[in-house]
């Protein structure tokens, strides 16, 4: 394979590399009629060689988990609320409404769509959920520090994450009010059980 | 494209047309070295005209849906089982132990994979969903004719389906022991309050 010359010569950093290639997936991702989703296709319209994008995502599907992970961190910010309640309807809302969006919706489906069966395309596939799963932890670890009661990560996976990632996926609409209080109080109530009337 | 002859000439009913090709796509999908996810590579592996395929499917998305589907619902049964919380544990427990498998993770992927993000797409990639809730419909229909109180088809999406789905997709442990049980018992307390102690 030649070695394409970068579209564009000016000297970026890092992180405008790094933004520069997320936005050209996510371009990609949203033009159905546009070249299929490679490295080389994402460098070329980076104006990144591809060699720098092998070297440092390593793979298409870490790549994508990078891209999405980022682009929902971005769109869910952790908020402190005060409480948390206020801090998980927060970060609920941000990530329901970026995964709303015919981009979101692309991204989130590329992460399953890019990989294969292999076991190492697995982890990769872990990538994301292990950044999401940090945003818990930390909105965990406030609560704690004020001295509320949290319930475990994998429930918080279960019972708020699950439902607005598979209807994201799917394609099942979200009810239009409310979505992220529901599932929040729904999460909530099992572990404190009912408030005292 | 020349039109290949059928592989097996046995005449055979269409029933049995539908479960060759059903295992074709279940084959194709579990090779990773194999042709492509197609409907010209899964009729010429199930020994039938692709122009069959088409009309009877309409579609790579609508077969991949009905095959997902056909598989899963042999799997999980709707045993009448007295209650409908016995009755929602015995079909997620079928759900939960044939998405576990190396067969039936590729197939639910591939409802996901196959799906462009065109609106017809988005339709078929439905059907699955829409037959899945048609058993959770006739688990609830007979949980009202034994006067039991059911919650909302949505909240049983919510809270019993998205789980292991996601889990599935994303290749997250099951909890080895007591999932099904412990989403139903998540989803049934919501709705009846707590036990008396």
């Amino acid at each position: 394979m030649t070695e394409k010359q970068p579209a564009s010569r000016i000297r970026r950093s890092p992180e405008q590399v790094r933004t520069a290639v997320h936005q050209a997936v996510i371009d990609l991702l949203s033009d159905p009629e546009g070249e299929g989703l490679t490295i080389p296709a994402i460098a070329g319209r980076a104006g990144v060689n591809h060699t720098s994008v092998y070297r440092r995502w390593g793979s298409l599907e870490a790549l994508l988990a990078d891209t999405v992970t980022t682009r929902l961190e971005r769109d869910s910010p952790l908020d402190d609320t005060g409480s948390l309640r206020g801090d998980l309807i927060s970060w609920a809302e941000g990530s329901v409404a970026s995964m709303g969006t015919p981009e979101g919706r692309a991204l989130v489906r590329a992460v399953v769509l890019s990989m294969p069966n292999s076991a190492q395309a697995q982890d990769e596939r872990g990538l994301h959920f292990r950044r999401r799963m940090r945003s818990i932890e930390q909105i965990r670890e406030r609560a704690e520090a004020r001295g509320e009661e949290a319930p475990p990560v994998e429930q918080i996976l279960d019972q708020l994450i699950a439902p607005f990632y598979i209807r994201a996926i799917f394609g099942i609409d979200v009810p239009t009010t409310g979505y992220p209080e529901l599932l929040v109080d729904r999460l909530l109530g099992g572990v404190r059980g009912p408030d005292p009337a």
